[in-house]
């Protein structure tokens, strides 16, 4: 079976109706780890630290993803100039050794390498579509003379320009998969879910989906918007999904972002591997084949996804040898209260304590009044160079003292 | 500054009055990598992957940790021997390669290498103190031929089972730490934490502390009273805690293992960074001088407790580079409301939401009804064979399924 | 001022712009005072306590209710007659003590006594339209022979029924108000909010609205939606809304009923007097000027609406001697934290606590599965006979011993 | 049965073993009902609005108390002279009044008529001992004219102005039950609560016990200290606890009224029936035997009390022919899943939620840092007059601004 597998492309496997597993969030675990720095999220670490890549990536592989997604995130020109003066790498260095590992690894076992742009600081200043399409031509161009197995247009906000992403990366002849990080309500333009889905097809996008901002269950429901607005218009396509690994049922139009815990709070939220399975199944309950993770995905979470959907693939991830399906490692545990919980009904029916009596379960958002449609507020509001930035972030202290 | 440090060893730190970091938890971090298994909790990933685990000590490197401690929790015969047939690794070969990784790196940093023993099954059936001397005494024959840089005798519920591990230890001239997975209640049989401290100290033991089981607070709390104890006898030590990185205030006598939550939900309890530099500071303020962390504790909680200290200790960690204080690298988001959380204030006061609602704050501990001092019946229900412990479990569900 | 509002009936007060203030809820308030059972919920107090409910009704009028609901909810033949067999009191004779209390209380004050009938157990076994109305005619006979001020059809949950009783009620030539207890999700047949309204107005009531079922912003939401009706099709009318004293957001299609608390455990639920002031101001800015509550209204809450409005009403509530506006009244306590509390931002910014750290702050509803429009189902589960509901329980009973 | 017992006073049914059963609150529930002031609090109701005090009255009778406590809470000569300038009636009208309605009330079923004493400003501002035993003098002259069946010592914080309370209504001849209104830590001198105990014993007060300020098993524990140290001493008392009905785990030291929800948003906090019966059996097995209630006490959580011990007693109250035991009543509602709650097993394992996810579960008190044994400070910081509590008024709130 495995050398089958191997053989084929995302969309040889998506078209058998295999599930393609992808795999977890880079930047938040990198964060953590020591790697990626909050705030500008730039991934130089492929250069400066590629061991620490490479073993995150082996983590994924190992809980069972098919997918080792090259860590190009924000690995724009136009991002990472403005971001570090101070940094001795090029950008090129930066996406090439991005693709290198994610090979690299994905040669070690059952999975595929792809590569990716991302929403650009050009788009949000305003530029204009050549100048964007330009950005992701130059990441492309990395990609391309790397030879990745397939290709990822994500985190997109504005459907807009999405749709300039994807018809760059078009140009490869290389599969497309288009994720962008709306949640049901649309994109930041009020363009609906399911419309975002069909424009991205028609654009050529052979994979449509969502990532990040939103929780598991918020996403599958944004990607079945999709998935209707897609066959409504008697379109075809394939579904992914790679949500947080964040409980944010408080979050509105702007998803996690706007919420007082973002980025540094967050932990009471992170989802359970027990949340992992339930998330699981809906979304392939919901036809949706591609089925990953974006921030807060750690390996155990990818791994739950491997497990749920083990009956189905015919396949356990090499990761599971260290872990008792619904917790039956439990059974060798000291303590006899302990070893009463190796069971499937105790995990799937906990409700978990947070701990933390002095907190509420909910938080009201906070994004300047920003709501659906606004984009162009929005983007104002944007500044995208360390400038504006300061200047904006003066007007808001001074905001803030006399308010 | 650098090289002096390096040339010193624990006790010349202590004794100087330098704060000494430890490193977090390599048993939760390591199962969510997928190389631990929860449950049997054993470490043999140092010989099957040890990139793993090197890769796990860089991290608590950069981020300022001073102590690499060899990843040989559980590693002794009889906790090995029983819990794998198919193990074909020897439990030599796994204190050998864990040492080695710890030493590997401990050398590429101001960090020293320490290795341990902790609380054996051979203890919790009634084994003699020969008998359970001689598992400690295996284990320490490795360390010493690997020549770490000292001892730790950690996560003992009983103190007389901890003196003896002190003791085996002594008999290498290394210095030798001691800590309890006890709270401020004390021991299993009933020995109250002061007294518990002083046994130790007298037994040899320079540094005493605590670790695991309890949060933050509540490890500092049980320290407090340590030092009080042995400062009462007229003793001299140095202290040390290591606390679990999550929030367990509705756990009693037997810390977080009582919790419903572990260990395959305890997420909505994690720390965040800012309650560890909380946590800091109070253990600092109470005189501890070895401050870490234990189950839960990641890369950058541990560069948290480097980042608190960094004015006391004009250090600040490699992993700072890759983290502004109190949130600054937010400065640099695109979102304006979310540069608006670069400060210290912001972070300090937030009370983060658990994005669950249907769940509670705080849960029920259940541990059959042990309670102070229930030592004997708490060891009677101690099973430490598979044999013993499937027989437990057969009897329990009959119970659950009669009652 | 005061005499000329006592000349007037309820359409003049609206139809001149001015704020009507509904009274609070009596069947949860007796029952608290020990004279009403909770399941059956039947008035017979009327007769047999007179005065614990004058004095009930004393109360609402010192707390500024300008209308005196005589006590006749669920005062119907069909109702009374299942319930009790040892009653030996009539319904009839319990109607007309309903109304000579309402009378009575009315006229010491600025307030009108009406009268109302609600669904029936008729309706619920799917007796004909005649024999329903024939149910409500026996009522109305009565409030026509005590000459009530106005009329008022109120907790219908499914619009036809409710069309009914508008029909009998209107024949007595009195003012007609028409509340039905759904949420903006429409009734239990499926129908729309707003095609609701517009059905009851078109029937012949002057005022239309919603009360109990749902917390406070969400029957307002629900009037909302009455009123965008009943304005789209070109007709008039008055809006009035008398919600809940409970947050029941968890709340789906049935209302608080189907709260795992609905109905003894409701009490962390009950809203402060601040709510009420936010939910008064809402109603008021939504147009509705007929203003009230349900189930859970206290004296206190209606007081919170009279001082919310006192500005625009240019009347201070007689109860209102005994309360500072704002809890100005703190300004006398004797400890110094309590008196800092005397000020309108502090009380309107509190997020009160449970003080109950293992309750979780939502619920999951429970109702067989009934959703919008099953509404044949939910007849078919509605057994209105002692013997049918025995029988149902015995069938429930058995359900889940063998589920 | 019933005529035994009406023949006997508080003390005859206490040494034969009897439960005596106390009324709920006069002051919490009046406010709500329109009658009393918050902040204040004082009682001039009984004067300007008889008949709602005697309704209240009633309604417990009803619920099955056995005492009538004449509402004359904070009636002392100090404490109104200071509150009201314009009140036109005097200090001993209104005792005169509060007895009557309570022996009306008693003389109506199964009850003693009590009345009582309270903690005076006097004592606060540091008024000799003979200065405050005049206070308490006048109000007993008029308690021993109307001739109540007992006295009651209740709601001091501390001991010594308790006792000379009890040394007061001593020379009446009269039973005297003392109360003070602390929780496990002692009274605010930082006298443990069995020390307390014992004084008030040795004073003469036949019946010790605690009232308001910390919830019902809380109040049990103090209850149960205070036995204990009365046992240890070889002395006799009987015992009687009167709590809050509300949830206040997060109190420290000075009770309810350092959480930032007093008095005005502590709904969620209001313990429900079920709450009520689980306090009986606890303070029933501790050997207490006079129980009722405090603030937020309503007749039902009476009833509940009087339901609980229906078969030790062998007495329902009259008011449960309005209340199913257990939610038996519940079997002839309309909706079957409200009718498969009518048994206890639901009602004693719910944990109710409180429909507020964006509240947390506990509070930080508030309470200037007084903390046990700070009682001097805490009297500088009591103003008893007007004058004095503008003062720190304006105090507070310059600190506020510059702070």
């Amino acid at each position: 079976i495995l050398s089958t597998l191997l053989a084929q492309g995302v969309l040889e496997r998506l078209n058998a109706g295999e599930v393609v597993i992808g795999d977890g969030g880079f930047v938040f675990a990198l964060e953590k780890r020591g790697y990626v720095k909050a705030g500008p999220w730039t991934p130089e670490v492929t250069v400066t630290h590629p061991e620490a890549v490479r073993q995150l990536h082996r983590e994924f592989l190992r809980a069972g993803a098919n997918v080792m997604q090259a860590y190009t995130f924000y690995a724009s020109d136009d991002k990472l100039e403005n971001r570090s003066q101070t940094l001795k790498i090029t950008v090129t260095q930066i996406n090439e050794a991005a693709c290198d590992l994610a090979k690299q690894v994905a040669g070690e076992g059952d999975a595929l390498a792809a590569a990716g742009v991302c929403q650009t600081p050009s788009y949000l200043s305003c530029k204009s579509e050549t100048d964007v399409k330009a950005v992701f031509k130059r990441q492309l161009d990395v990609f391309v003379k790397k030879n990745v197995d397939f290709l990822i247009a994500e985190y997109f906000e504005h459907v807009e320009e999405a749709v300039w992403a994807v018809e760059v990366l078009k140009t490869s002849g290389k599969p497309v998969a288009a994720s962008m990080c709306i949640g049901p309500e649309g994109d930041l333009h009020g363009v609906p879910a399911g419309e975002c889905a069909v424009r991205l097809v028609k654009a050529g996008a052979q994979i449509v989906g969502v990532n990040c901002h939103f929780d598991p269950m918020t996403c599958v429901k944004a990607v079945k918007l999709m998935k209707e607005g897609v066959e409504k218009s008697g379109l075809k396509a394939h579904y992914m999904v790679q949500p947080l690994a964040y409980h944010v049922p408080d979050s509105t139009y702007l998803g996690y972002t706007e919420l007082p815990e973002f980025p540094f709070a967050l932990e009471p939220r992170i989802v359970t591997r027990w949340d992992v399975h339930k998330y699981t199944r809906e979304a392939y309950k919901a036809g949706i084949r591609f089925i990953g993770g974006c921030c807060g995905f750690e390996p155990y979470h990818i791994r739950a996804v491997a497990e749920e959907l083990a009956a189905e693939r015919g396949i356990m991830p090499a990761g599971s040898e260290k872990h008792g399906m619904w917790g039956a490692g439990l059974e060798m545990h000291t303590k006899p209260w302990v070893r009463a919980r190796c069971r499937r009904e105790y995990w799937e029916n906990l409700l978990p304590a947070s701990g933390r009596p002095k907190c509420a379960s909910l938080s009201t958002p906070e994004s300047w009044g920003v709501t659906k449609g606004h984009a162009d507020l929005l983007q104002h509001k944007e500044a995208t160079t360390t400038q504006e930035m300061k200047h904006a972030l003066e007007m808001q202290k001074k905001a803030k003292s006399s308010g």
